[in-house]
């Protein structure tokens, strides 16, 4: 895949949609990729299959508040910084990036790193969306550990941490990046070309420049939103995908807490009727309730878009009165296996309903 | 100096004396250091004086809550991994140790690390007592830098830091630890021979064991609290000194907050007046009001032993009726400066009495 810096907007437009309503403003990640792309040059985008089995590969990426992200976003020095601390504590220079999330920021701070860093950018990720927690990855899943990572803030403090499991990692990571401002970058996942092969979802950069593409021609020609489920429909993971509602949002709770930003969103229906929806959220969307049904959960997508434009909304982007219409889609089938919905499933958030896979939720 | 065995609870209850409430119980101390001295025999404590200046040394020390020190102390392989942990972030292996501070578990966890590790372990330390947070330290305001440092759980979880200045350290590391369950171990502070020549408080290990043996001296002879304070007036830190209050404990509250135990207690006086002694304590004693008028406050020690046997009774071993000697002395007179107090002065504590001498506070 080669990308240009016409495909970057499309791609965080896309990654704005696979955030789910989290992962910070892409808009960011773009301003960032661009900068770097100006000083560096364009990064190469290479696909899974290319990897040398022994490669070192690591990703890099935002965490913290998802507002936060957008107020003290990556410097470039922290970016460095992360990847130099992790590379020193590895012993062994890292041959190529890879994100952890596609969702929000996350989706082009690799561009910005791969293009300071002279590395080679791999299309793929960890989730092939955004979640909250550094341990919801098919890596963690597929049994690569999170550790050694390296947390940079931006006045150049560093972390360099080695836990015995991802979670452990998470709650340390978590309590730093709250003491260090809410916004830190990490670099973490330390892993070969072959683990990459196994765990990975795979083209993620691609789909998501794709889907921004399919919202960009769709503002154009008319009808985005219908274009976009019709383009989801084409594609390998979310290709099980329906409008779950047309509404307006009436009520929103939000609160920074633990790092997250935590809290539930309530739409009214424009159809005249007396239904609702509520979606509720950690950083990103966790499930849809209709009228106190069930109409989808993670860890399947569950996207906020603006019923007119198809742009769309994250969390910290909501406001009463919007008119929005509530996409659901499928999450890649290796995210919604039993050892995968242990670590990003519905009770890994604390809820109780069971996971079922959207195209098994009746309506 | 040589150290024996038998040296080692005499340093314990020096420790104890030293550590004005706070520090650990160093009994844990000693039984940590027994148990290493036993397996690799005991190691050799040298004089600052002989010291390369270009020599690397570190700090070794326990931070957390001191109650939960005691509970969950070093096992050792955390001692070994913290500054393995530092001398790779270093790149440079340590050639001695020091002691943080001399106050509690932390003057004979150095004594176990030296004998683990098969380094000399220096005759000194950065306070002179103790301390509850890392940047109270004469390193630091001699301009040593706290960073890189290491911490490492029971878990065997370990971060490393660097930091900006001590305080930005401080706050992360305490975060950390209080994730990690209250009690880590942390090796800190790397700095050269003639940093240590600069701003070590020195022969504060040779001044516990005496303390201490002053002590175990006076019970057998009787009169341990006035044979504790006639030694007092003969070292040259702790000369300035005085009995502050007899009292019965007649209020203690404690609570374990931001990662510290904090609180006061109230003793009644035992000569049959009205009077009574407040100390107000974060892990050490703080400050000493009688009747309302400071008696004694931070830097300079505040001490509770036994009034009978003079052990010294930490902040978590204080208890309603316990019958106590107040002893105050003199900090040792690096603690005294300007800076210093900057760092560790009754306003670094959120007091709002200015710091006066021991000495020049009027009965």
């Amino acid at each position: 895949m080669r990308i240009g810096t016409d495909d970057l907007l499309d791609i965080a437009t896309g990654a704005a949609f696979l955030g789910t309503g989290g992962g910070g403003d892409p808009y960011v990640g773009w301003l960032l990729a661009m900068n770097a792309i100006e000083q560096h040059g364009m990064p190469t985008v290479v696909e899974v299959d290319a990897l040398d089995d022994d490669a070192q590969v690591i990703t890099i990426a935002m965490l913290g508040v998802p507002t936060v992200l957008g107020e003290k976003a990556a410097c470039g020095d922290d970016v460095d910084l992360a990847v130099k601390r992790l590379e020193q504590r590895l012993g062994r220079a890292a041959d190529a990036l890879i994100g952890i999330e596609i969702g929000g920021v996350n989706s082009l701070l690799p561009v910005m790193a791969a293009a300071r860093l002279g590395l080679p950018l791999i299309d793929a990720d960890g989730m092939g969306r955004a979640f909250p927690e550094l341990q919801m990855t098919t890596f963690n899943v597929g049994g690569v550990s999170s550790t050694p990572l390296a947390v940079v803030d931006d006045h150049l403090t560093s972390l360099v941490i080695d836990a015995d499991d991802a979670k452990s990692a998470e709650d340390l990571v978590r309590v730093a990046s709250v003491q260090l401002g809410c916004s830190v970058v990490l670099s973490s996942y330390p892993m070969s070309g072959s683990d990459v092969k196994r765990t990975a979802v795979r083209g993620t950069l691609t789909l998501a420049r794709d889907l921004g593409r399919t919202l960009a021609r769709g503002r154009r020609e008319g009808d985005p939103v219908q274009m976009l489920v019709d383009y989801l429909h084409t594609t390998p993971y979310y290709n099980h995908c329906r409008i779950l509602f047309d509404g307006k949002v009436r009520d929103i709770r939000r609160e920074t807490k633990l790092g997250f930003s935590i809290g539930h969103c309530e739409l009214a229906a424009l159809d005249g009727s007396d239904s609702m929806m509520e979606i509720a959220f950690q950083n990103e969307h966790l499930i849809a309730r209709q009228d106190g049904q069930v109409k989808a959960l993670v860890p399947d997508l569950i996207c906020l878009v603006d019923r007119e434009t198809g742009e769309p909304i994250p969390v910290d982007g909501l406001k009463y009165g919007q008119r929005l219409k509530v996409i659901a889609t499928s999450a890649a089938p290796i995210m919604r296996t039993p050892d995968s919905l242990a670590v990003f499933g519905p009770q890994a958030f604390g809820l109780d309903e069971p996971f079922v896979p959207l195209e098994d939720i009746c309506d």
